[in-house]
This record gives structure tokens, C-alpha cells and sequence, in this order.
């Protein structure tokens, strides 16, 4: 119990206060699917992904870049895109279609999140097949920490919430945290759904629609709780998320 | 368990969708301090309320009513407001203020979320200090259940939050329900904090906020629950918050 430590939890990116990142680490959090997403194509080897907010910014982008080199994904309202080569599905994001290539992702809340915790000064992202490295990272960084929720269509969702919560639990092992209001109701979200997490992942509004579109391993798969030992970090000019630190020395997700 | 019923809880006033209330019944919560204020008002015998949400509006409005048969309340950043005849201090509003006369309050978050709700079809207004009452007039309606929680300056709020989920409780224990992902964190709030109700409105930004400026007994007044037994109600032409509904059969706060 050494340093106190400001941890905010924002439950919409509209919540983050202008300017109120500068300073801070961020931790983003779209747990169905994007940022599921993004550490399963990191893992398959993609060099890079470049987060977009648009269907056509997306399309442009990749239409300068390489052919060959450069795999086009994303979703509107859960569904693939007409002419992209892949959706949303974390299971798309193989090493066949990953290696070496460089990912174009525009999703309906995920991908807004991340370019608006971009003000921050350390942005990680995170889900939970990336729990315990994510929270090594925030633990050995001293920045404040704001914990930026995409949400489902601009309402709060239970998922990100419950990952917010699991990330506030283990920084308060770590250290003296001063909370807000948003990170205690987190707190209490993963306390009563973390021991039931693919349930809980199931009956929010989110899982409710990626059921209803047939994703129901979709669900299964964002609820590997450690799978993958990566942390992508968003990178500047271009703006990228990347493989930064790797590892995990222990869990930090409760037995 | 007999009907199936939606419940949704909006942890702000701007997580309302737009229409989204209309045909429901509204329950509008800023524990800390308007509704919890509201309720004593109209206890010590206030013909009614009148919400207003600017400061301007509530003295013109005050101007043209009758002198000494109107009580001029309200705050801003919890203080009170030169000129007027109160703050928004629950204990204020005694039988000698209020007693057959018309209260005309504006608050920060309060009174601003009363007039969100007022598209609904029938709205009432919920504290601590009328929980079971409001449980008992909510589950005897059949329309779709909204809870409307004011917040703090713009954020999420331990406290209406946890109100919230008190009342998703003892909904749940009546029928059948629908909830979308903020009733299931504010149920998951009130499961963790409702046992330690003071220490959680103390604890939250309002109630800090509030101890600062030496509020402390408002924090106790508003954790005092089950103290009245009756429902405010928004009327409308003029748009006001008169006793509705009056009777507990019983306490529905678990012991």
C-alpha cells in the first residue's frame, strides 16, 4: 500500500470530460468485440491496427496501402461490411489472414472509444483474454488511470463494466485508490458477475445481439479470461495500436 | 410471478433516449438532496412543489405568486442562493416553511432530471425516505418502469444508483423482469451497498461534496428510510409535484 492512485471508470466514452484524460493512462475496454478483437489479431501476428471511425475512412485507408499486405474488418450494428475481407469476429483474426499484415478496423462502439481516449498520454488496450497483463502494465505505470468503457450504442454495458471493475479490483490490492463514483458501481458489477463471467456476457444487451446473429462463440471466445499475454498500445503518426508489452508474471483474476 | 415487465434504469438524464419514456411510468431519484428534499417538503405540508430548472425561472416564477404562500428553494454546487428563502436542505423544510404553502425549487441535478421525466406518463418521485411507499405504487402500475437517476454534475452517482437498484430488487421479487445493463449494475450496487446504506452516500462524490460544505446531517436525513409514506407525483398545467399515493403496507428494505 505504497502511492494513492487516482482510477477513474468512464462507462461511456460521452462520460470522459473534455480534456480530462491529458496526463492519465487509458485502459479501453469493448469487450464484444473490438478490443476481443484486436488482441486476437495482434496475437495471430498483425503488425499493426489502424482503428477508424467510418466505414469509408476505413475503406480509403486500406485502399492506399499495399495490396496484399493490408486486411479490411469491421461491423456496423454486429454484421460484416459488404467488400470488407473479414468482420468482427475475433475468431476471423487467424495467423493465415493476420501474419505480417496490417489491420483496418472500424466497429459501431469499440474503435470510438479508442480514438477518443487518444488524448490520453498511454493508452492500452483491453479485454479479458488479456486481463493480467493489462493489469501489470496499469500497475507499474504511476499515471492516473482512466478505465474508458465503449459501451453498447451508446448505452452502458454490463461486459465492459464488469472488466472496469475486475481492473479496479487489482489495483486496489496493489495500492491506495481514490475512486469515482462510476468505478465503485464497477467495482460491485464485477464483484456479483465476475464468478459467472460467460453468463454474464450472455444476458447484457451486447451478448443478447451477438446471440441473436448467431456469434454465440463469439462470446465464448471474449471470455477467455488470460488466453493471450499481450497488451496492444496505441501508437502515434499514424495512429496504431501495436503489440507493447508482453507477459504475464502472475493471474490477477480471483480463483 | 405473473406479469413479464420492462424495467430500465438510466443512470443520468442524458442516458434517456429521445421519447424513450413515453407510455411508461417514471421514477425520478436525486437522493442527494432534491427528491429526498421533495418528500419532506410535501410531508410538512407544502401544497406542492414546482420545479424549475434555471435560477431565474424559479424567482420570476416565485415573483408572481402570492406573497407569503410561497417558499422561494434551491442551490447550486450545493450552496445555497442569495435571496432565497432556502437551500436544499432537507431539514429545512419544516412544517413552519412549508405548511400550506407552494415550494418553487431549483437544483443542480434534481429538479433538471424531473423535468426529463415529465414525458412519461405518470411520474414519481423517490428517495430513501419513501422507498417502500414508491415500491408498493411501481409495482401495482403496468406500464414500463423507467428509472431516472439525476447524477452529479454530469456523472454517474453511487447514490441514486444504488436507490435504483434498491427499487430493480423489489421489483424482481413481484414478477418477471426486463433489464437492460444499468438495472443490472444498480442491482448489482444495491447487492453490495445497500447493507451499508450511509456509509455509501458518504462515501460517494454528492456525499463528499456535501460533508465539505458541512452537510453532514443531510447525508443521515437521506439515509433514514421508510421515514414518510408518501409518493410525490408530477401533475401537470401547471407543471408541479403534489402528494400522490400515501400508504405502506409493508417495508420492503431487506433487513
Amino acid at each position: 500500500m505504497a502511492e494513492d492512485r487516482d482510477v477513474q471508470v468512464h462507462l461511456l466514452p460521452s462520460q470522459v470530460p473534455s480534456g480530462g484524460l491529458a496526463g492519465g493512462i487509458a485502459v479501453v475496454i469493448d469487450v464484444l468485440r473490438a478490443t476481443t478483437t484486436v488482441v486476437h489479431a495482434l496475437a495471430a501476428g498483425a503488425t499493426c491496427v489502424r482503428p477508424c471511425a467510418e466505414v469509408e475512412e476505413a475503406r480509403e485507408l486500406a485502399g492506399q496501402m499495399r495490396v496484399g499486405r493490408v486486411v479490411l474488418g469491421g461491423e456496423r450494428g454486429g454484421s460484416p461490411l459488404p467488400g470488407f475481407d473479414v468482420g468482427n469476429s475475433p475468431r476471423e483474426y487467424t495467423a493465415k489472414v493476420c501474419k505480417g499484415n496490417v489491420i483496418v478496423l472500424t466497429t459501431t462502439n469499440g474503435t470510438r472509444a479508442l480514438l477518443r481516449a487518444a488524448e490520453a498520454e498511454r493508452v492500452l488496450v483491453a479485454a479479458f483474454v488479456n486481463y493480467s497483463a493489462v493489469c501489470e502494465q496499469v500497475r507499474q505505470d504511476r499515471r492516473p488511470v482512466h478505465i474508458v468503457c465503449a459501451g453498447t450504442d451508446g448505452e452502458v454495458s454490463l461486459e465492459d463494466t464488469l472488466l472496469a471493475g475486475a481492473l479496479v479490483d487489482c489495483l486496489s490490492q496493489a495500492c491506495e485508490v481514490q475512486l469515482n463514483d462510476a468505478a465503485r458501481l464497477a467495482w460491485d458489477c464485477f464483484d456479483n458477475h465476475g464468478r459467472v463471467l460467460q453468463g454474464a456476457l450472455e444476458v447484457g444487451k451486447g451478448g443478447a445481439t451477438l446471440r441473436r446473429l448467431g456469434y454465440d462463440d463469439d462470446i465464448k471466445a471474449a471470455a477467455q479470461v488470460d488466453r493471450f499475454a499481450l497488451v496492444p498500445e496505441l501508437r502515434r503518426d499514424p495512429l496504431r495500436v501495436e503489440v507493447g508489452a508482453v507477459g504475464i508474471v502472475k493471474s490477477h483474476w480471483p480463483k
